[in-house]
């Protein structure tokens, strides 16, 4: 994870290519996956009716390519089809109390990521990205389900774009204060907020005797 | 909150005019203000060059108005002055896990706002608002800061927009699974997902002898 401290408030990410030459800009493009893959989801922008729209969804990785799912009835899907959209995913890490506060701020670490979304329409390349999303959401539960029917996978639409034009950013650590302020007794610190998964709550019409298998347990902390 | 069962996915929420009567609508309100007030994260979609973006940042809620702040040189911000937005809040709950991969889902929590953002202008009313935005953020602290300066309440700027052409949606509960899948032998259930607030950090430069505020303990859960 990139420690870069950034002074100041919440602010919106630059808008930079990465660069194409990933041997020196390797370090980036890590970071950035990283920041992907810590959670399924993300808020795509989007144009409906010509007014921004932002819808919150699943998004998984694979390689250089990020993807989104919904139904192929979802007007948010339609409209993003061949079109311009922007997919950001953000994890709100702590709130950042300083002693004025200007220099209040929120430890997070977020991704934007620009381009225009291609439709799989391929129905059996289409049947492999189902699968690799199970199996980025639940590594190891694809095996165990019962398979996809032809009809499921007609009902659903599957969204990529290539992680291009796309940046990162990270602010972590403490409070950055005017030098003169540190001088004052206001308590100044960070309270962190974590995002954790819980205990797995079996649902009750499960067949007796199955027990939490061990892809769900991995799933915890 | 509502306890709204949702079927499938993660769906893009509908555009629908919240009623002007709150005397019947005022579940949907309630609803909508708690989902809004449970983070301060939100995403905020506006159009950069012709395309839309995604700017993940703060909100706080005062009544019938969503308010958002950054730098005054920010371009993210300059582009949303009068112009139309998309304001939404999600918080992921948990992952659903079916028999099918089809039927799975998360559970979560979501409200999107549309409208055009207004700048605050008067510096009155923007000190103002700092005063409310600190207090919502962490209820007490305000008194206790080092008062803002002109300087730095013309750096920042303040947009808002009323909630008013807003949805909310929910998901809560297990997996729906097609009745034919439930004789299968396949683990199903749900993974809660918990965003916490954690211990305190205190600066290391905060002066000797400072003791955790009691407004920064009144955060934790």
């Amino acid at each position: 994870m990139a420690t870069d401290q950034i002074d100041g408030q919440l602010m919106p990410t630059e808008r930079t290519k990465l660069r194409r030459n990933y041997e020196r800009g390797s370090f980036d493009r890590e970071a950035l996956n990283e920041i992907l893959d810590a959670s399924p989801l993300c808020h795509v922008g989007y144009i409906l009716d010509g007014r921004p729209a932002v819808l919150p969804t699943l998004h998984w990785r694979e390689g250089e390519h990020i993807y989104w799912h919904g139904s192929s009835a979802s007007r948010a899907l339609k409209n993003s089809v061949d079109a311009d959209v922007c997919l950001t995913v953000t994890h709100l890490d702590g709130l950042v109390l300083a002693r004025s506060a200007f220099h209040h701020s929120v430890n997070f670490r977020s991704v934007i990521i620009y381009g225009k979304a291609t439709k799989i329409i391929d129905p059996d390349i289409k049947a492999k990205k189902f699968e690799n999303m199970v199996e980025k959401f639940a590594p190891g539960r694809w095996p165990a389900l019962r398979p996809m029917t032809a009809k499921e996978v007609k009902a659903t639409m599957i969204l990529s774009m290539p992680i291009e034009e796309a940046s990162a950013k990270v602010r972590t650590g403490g409070p950055i204060d005017d030098e003169e302020d540190y001088d004052l007794p206001i308590w100044a610190g960070v309270v962190p907020i974590n995002s954790v998964m819980g205990e797995p709550q079996p649902d009750p019409r499960n067949m007796a005797g199955l027990e939490t298998p061990e892809h769900v347990l991995k799933l915890l902390p």
